[in-house]
């Protein structure tokens, strides 16, 4: 199947999964006004984006049972594709919120939830009611399989951990008071860490392995000692992209400067600034101001960043594949579900 | 035990339970300061209520086992207690974040969260972290109980249930576009009973079932089946309270017809208005108007809903009573655990 057959498949999925979730709703008698709130809400939040985690769900069930998607059944393929719009909803219920958080305007090219007319903090509510969607649908289709609890306690923990690197991205990186003594590298790789590798990186390839019955304790710690340090790579090419990518490479315009963010690239420049450019640093970042933004970019440039990343990149790409190898593929595990995630990102820098 | 020393029990248990937090935090290796500001988002928004939810968990418990909270030992203290707290968490999780929905200013007598020097936004990450909280506690103290499975399947369809009570007040109840012809006695019945009966009323006694024992299905539903009348009478009266009781009775004083509250008084009015009364109503009610107040609570006088409310409160007590009488204890359920309810409730306007 093309990829976009792929992605064609698993949104398909979704408007049956929402007709369930209806469903739902409709044996509590609920007034119809609250059903299409709901409906929309479930519409505008879920598909939409690039759908990687959900897919790799997918991917890697396939990749562990030695089938290609194509040879699963139907009923086989939707309960794989439920567990890959159950991190889809989870990352539903995350930007909903972090939107209104982070006061966005826009969220995949279209207006964010909570600026839609007659939404407003409803969005908060319906950002619940996104969380609340997953446990019904594990639920309704996963009740009676003896790994049911683990995907309970695997989504609870995941779901605690993103949100613990999220509160520790606020309480770092407070828009209206530029502190940059609060950034460390330590606390960059904290966040990325929990706010992004574990619910994109390791949620996908353990829920597959509980499904495909390769779950063995072990094996789980493998797949994440290195998801984990794959994720973080992955994110810190995001904060370089964002600085040194060019508008067309990333799909916008990047904005992490102005906006305080607690980017792997500050993080580098704060470690090799002289006491001058530290100062420069200090007046400059996190204003929403060309010419200070600039004046960053030129100390970045100063202090050779692009260079650090290149070194960067090869080292951890060079540890990764090196863990790769070493994988115990004994109980069932194949190293190929982590190259197919490594490729992925590798590939994008390119 | 008298109630406060209950109180006073149970509330330092949660000092143990914030403790047992931190330490899962620290063991993520989290940043003291992360650490610091969840142990402050715990203590200001989980106790400092009545904590009648959380220990009715305990009170149930009791008469299920038949025995005194005297004789638990610590740890069967302890674990029941957790499951109280775990009400208390998701009652802060609501909260926080129906506080920032509603624009409320105070809550138990102190600032809302979100409204908390540098909190701000935050607050809606904060929420997230508290319902977090009640996972990562019940995973830790009742991972091994053959009932772990039903204990989340529980708080997550009282989760759910409550945030669909949630979401149809606030599409019902516009504070910015008020119109009544939204309002009915019926929808009023869905919101309490799905935004407070639920998680106040059945989750408590359910919870208490399942740790003794005494959780056959058809038992579960023998007290849902009585719980849930109970809990919109408990929020009829409330609404009933809040127009006439006096500010020294309730406490507080009474906001709905300025908020524009889809209340049981304002649905009772408008059934039994005339044409000019409803036309009245229509003008003043959800106005932030002494007068216009003032004006609506006349036509509450002349359409005798106070009497109406007697007699609707003798006849649903009545019928409570009845169905408590009917019960089938054959299965170790107990009357008392409903009866010891009703009162807590009936005597309250009393």
């Amino acid at each position: 199947m093309s990829p976009s057959a792929s992605k064609e498949k698993f949104i398909n999925q979704f408007k049956e999964l929402v007709d369930e979730l209806v469903g739902i709703l409709a044996s509590y008698k609920m007034p119809q006004e609250a059903i299409d709130w709901f409906v929309k809400n479930l519409n505008y939040n879920t598909p939409g984006g690039k759908l990687n985690r959900g897919l790799s769900v997918i991917d890697t069930y396939c990749i562990l049972k030695g089938v290609t998607p194509d040879s699963l059944s139907d009923e086989e393929y939707k309960k794989v594709a439920i567990l890959g719009w159950s991190i889809e909803l989870l990352q539903a219920y995350f930007l909903v919120a972090d939107d209104i958080m982070d006061k966005s305007k826009t969220r995949r090219g279209q207006k964010c939830w909570y600026l839609v007319d007659g939404v407003g903090d409803i969005a908060i509510n319906d950002s619940f009611m996104l969380e609340a969607a997953i446990y019904a649908l594990l639920r309704k289709h996963f009740r009676g399989e003896s790994y049911y609890v683990d995907l309970l306690d695997l989504f609870h923990e995941v779901t605690f951990q993103t949100e613990l690197g999220q509160l520790l991205d606020l309480v770092t990186a407070d828009e209206e008071h530029v502190d940059l003594s609060k950034f460390s590298l330590e606390k960059h790789s904290f966040i990325v860490r929990f706010k992004t590798a574990y619910y994109s990186f390791y949620l996908p390839v353990a829920l597959a392995m509980y499904m495909s019955g390769v779950s063995n304790e072990a094996d789980l710690k493998q797949v994440k000692d290195i998801l984990i340090p794959l994720g973080e790579y992955f994110q810190i090419q995001d904060d370089y992209l964002d600085c040194f990518g060019t508008p067309e490479q990333i799909g916008k315009i990047g904005t992490d400067i102005k906006d305080n963010k607690c980017s792997w690239v500050i993080n580098q420049a704060l470690i090799h600034a002289n006491e001058e450019q530290r100062k420069d640093l200090d007046i400059n970042y996190g204003r929403k101001d060309d010419k200070a933004e600039q004046r960053c970019k030129e100390i970045f440039n100063d202090l050779k960043i692009q260079q650090i990343y290149q070194e960067y990149e090869e080292e951890a790409v060079g540890k990764i594949r090196e863990q790769i190898e070493k994988v115990d593929e004994s109980r069932g595990l194949k190293k190929d579900v982590l190259t197919s995630f490594l490729q992925k990102v590798y590939k994008r820098s390119k």
